[in-house]
């Protein structure tokens, strides 16, 4: 088949909805649900021919009857009539379909059977198909919430495929709790006919998307994965996480996608020799995604810490050391500026450690200047917004007024604390500007501090130093791949 | 010296707090006012001879016009009048002193030698000293709050050692948002009498300490830490989290602490053979307290997989395979039970995947056949309490009023999803006492929301299955140390 343009796949006019429900908890209501409350701009057409109309909106007989053109069907209905719905879909013309039913190749040769028949009517007719036992589409730019779980992704620049549609569509509820924002999703299913690399491809070219996830189980051995992922990360990150990793992965990827686990050291190569980054924990697929699709990437693997803490700059720098990163010395002339801002008894080292001082806080003059010093290609900013959760006070203390007014101020204090914090992230948001490199926050917090810290201060922020780092040593394997492609 | 019995340390009937301030923001202002707040059930004696009162409690101007027996100084005064203090508290006949004054040996070799005066004289009276350098001490049954940040830590059974104050005291207030409780924490500071070894001694002789958690830097090489740890461990388990474990992270620990950072490898095979449990990130330093502080140990390596969806159960078991965990076939007798419950369809394997179903949900049957099986002697309940948080819809949409309607239905649906999912924490609960094996659930959720499966379910969950997995990998390796030493 031409290589597809899959623009209308998801920006469609006017959508088909073949087996919708009025019963709510069926797929055929939700999906369906899911569409109109997304505010979805375009037209939806629900269609069953045992209904007049189902949540108030009228419902046609079949997809013929629809009095205007369809650019993309939803099909929700039993697997037994999918071929023949494909007929109907070809006869109305329709370029693109999204088969949400199951019981097709992954639960067996019978299944399977029926599947290839669902493709070759498709092929017949020049139409394009998504799964089947896909878990649906999202796209933020045209408001489409074409997916099962009723979710609402936050609007963003990272795109995502997933060849397990119940972990893609979690990562996107977890990024709506950490504020990474989606622009499309697709739930591929068993790539009966549009398969990874079509949607790669696809979101290689796509200029609303920055950055691309990837969830993979299987690739077909004759699929050109490398060659066409080598071309697109020439162009943004693509980011792959890969399940069937082991014999228990794979045994466990077989008997769900139907999926052929492939051996997995000739993955790695190839993820290698693409460019793409590789992770392996769901969190890191997401942390990733936060810091490219925000930050720019360093020149170098030079970092310098600034802490207000000994031991957590030791970590740090432990997790840098082992995760390839330097932390350089700093130089002559950076020590003669920081000695202005610190007590004379500072260690004069990276990590920058900035001693327990409650008078004055030199954080954000000490912070600048690290930042901007050409020695380092990346700052991690630890215990930025890590405020105790036992502030403020609120158990009851009984004591002397004095020890209760006492109290009293400490927590006007704690406030205090708060506005400090907040200025050392407005002013991390300015630095990363201005000096161009990524100024990773590291402070203890509540997943939603750390959406707050890039909503409102466009600061990329994890609750530890490893993740940070470990983020860092992935934007660093990006920028010397895009160095010798370039070389 | 002698084994010190440190008893009267972490519960010391009366408390000398030397240094005391009246001014607001100074630590000798801050720690007075953590321990009365922390409500502290002994009396504190507060040492200032230039103030009458602070915070309405009548000061001494020295330890000697104190008219009480004293068990423990806190020292927060310069440091060149440490030593003197130490001639004072000897002639008072304080047993214990906490020095949190820094200045000494982790600034250099002036420091240091005024720190061996202030130990040589506290040897000549008897008196055993914490620090200098520390960040103070706590213990949550006599309701000792006295370290530097006002933190009110949970009370639980895990107690830590730190040498690390600042890395130590975070990690308190981490537990705090995490659902983690604490018995006792000690920042050792500079170690200058009272040393790593003497805490971990202790707390494994505590009776209301479950588990240590231990973050160490440098270990002077005539300490007997293997000795002691390998006496312990079979008794407890020691989590050891090592900072200074690459060249850049111990020039940072040398210049913080000035601990000579032991060459890791050497650390490492000490941790072996003692039966600690070496973790090196921070976040799995907490996961396992909670999970060893709290759930039984798994009696081999065998895990079940359950799972909502099918790349969850894919991703969890590749975990486990790179962790030295074995995901099991099912038995014939097993499948046949879970048939009962399963559509026809269903993957028969190990993990047992529950295929989308949202009419019924047989979690709660499956969960308790799987965890009963003699096959598997921990189980991965994935997909437990992960609602996402689209729901409940609460943006405006505009629609014909059935629309409107079906949206409150879903809502109100969520309502009940959330209580099923709290049967099914309560049942993971219950199974975990009448089965004897560890039950970890996973779900998609807040730190907060984790901290109620603990407090309200007594379930140990963690938003990623990896989290899991690794704290399964280090319970099966705790099992594994105590089975070879009973043999």
């Amino acid at each position: 088949m031409d290589q597809p343009d899959l623009g209308k796949l998801f920006n469609p006019a006017s959508i088909a909805m073949i087996g919708v429900s009025a019963e709510g908890g069926k797929w055929g209501h939700i999906i369906l649900l899911n569409i109109l409350k997304g505010n979805y701009q375009g037209t939806v057409y629900p269609v069953n021919p045992r209904e007049e109309a189902i949540l108030g909106y009228k419902c046609y007989p079949t997809v013929r009857a629809i009095p205007d053109k369809v650019d993309l069907a939803l099909i929700v209905t039993p697997a037994q009539v999918v071929p023949s719905l494909m007929d109907e879909c070809g006869a109305k013309g329709i370029p693109f379909v999204v088969v949400i039913t199951s019981d097709f190749s992954e639960t067996g040769s019978e299944g399977a059977e029926l599947e290839r028949e669902v493709v070759a009517r498709a092929r017949k007719h020049g139409i394009r198909v998504v799964g089947p036992n896909s878990m649906g589409i999202f796209c933020s730019t045209s408001n489409l919430h074409a997916q099962m779980p009723p979710l609402m992704p936050l609007q963003g620049s990272v795109s995502m495929l997933s060849q397990s549609g119940n972990l893609g569509v979690q990562i996107l509820g977890w990024g709506e709790q950490q504020g990474v924002g989606f622009e499309k999703f697709v739930s591929s299913g068993n790539e009966g006919d549009l398969n990874c690399v079509d949607f790669l491809r696809y979101f290689g070219q796509d200029e609303d998307t920055r950055v691309i996830l990837a969830y993979l189980e299987g690739i077909d051995p004759g699929t050109p994965l490398v060659e066409e992922a080598q071309a697109i990360s020439r162009k943004k990150p693509i980011i792959v996480f890969k399940g069937g990793r082991t014999a228990a992965g794979g045994r466990a990827a077989a008997s769900h996608s139907g999926a052929l686990a492939g051996a997995d050291r000739i993955f790695k190569g190839a993820v290698e020799q693409a460019g793409m980054l590789g992770v392996t924990t769901s969190q890191a697929l997401l942390d990733c995604a936060k810091a490219f699709a925000n930050y720019p990437l360093p020149k170098g693997n030079r970092v310098g810490i600034i802490t207000r803490g000994g031991g957590w700059g030791v970590i740090t720098a432990d997790c840098c050391d082992e995760n390839g990163l330097v932390v350089p010395p700093l130089s002559a002339a950076l020590i003669q500026r920081l000695d202005e801002f610190l007590p004379p008894y500072w260690s004069r080292g990276n990590p920058v450690d900035l001693v327990a001082t409650i008078a004055y806080d030199p954080y954000p003059e000490c912070l600048e200047i690290l930042a901007d010093w050409e020695g380092v290609d990346a700052v991690l900013a630890l215990g930025v917004g890590s405020l105790l959760p036992s502030y403020p006070f609120s158990h009851e203390v009984k004591g002397p007024p004095q020890l209760l007014e006492a109290i009293h101020r400490a927590s006007q204090d704690f406030e205090r604390q708060i506005q400090n914090s907040d200025n050392i992230l407005h002013g991390i948001g300015r630095l990363v500007k201005r000096a161009g490199k990524p100024i990773i926050a590291v402070g203890l917090g509540s997943e939603a501090s750390h959406k707050t810290n890039l909503e409102e201060f466009q600061v990329v922020s994890f609750p530890t130093p490893e993740r940070a780092v470990h983020v860092l040593r992935q934007m660093y394997k990006y920028r010397r791949f895009l160095d010798l492609r370039a070389s």
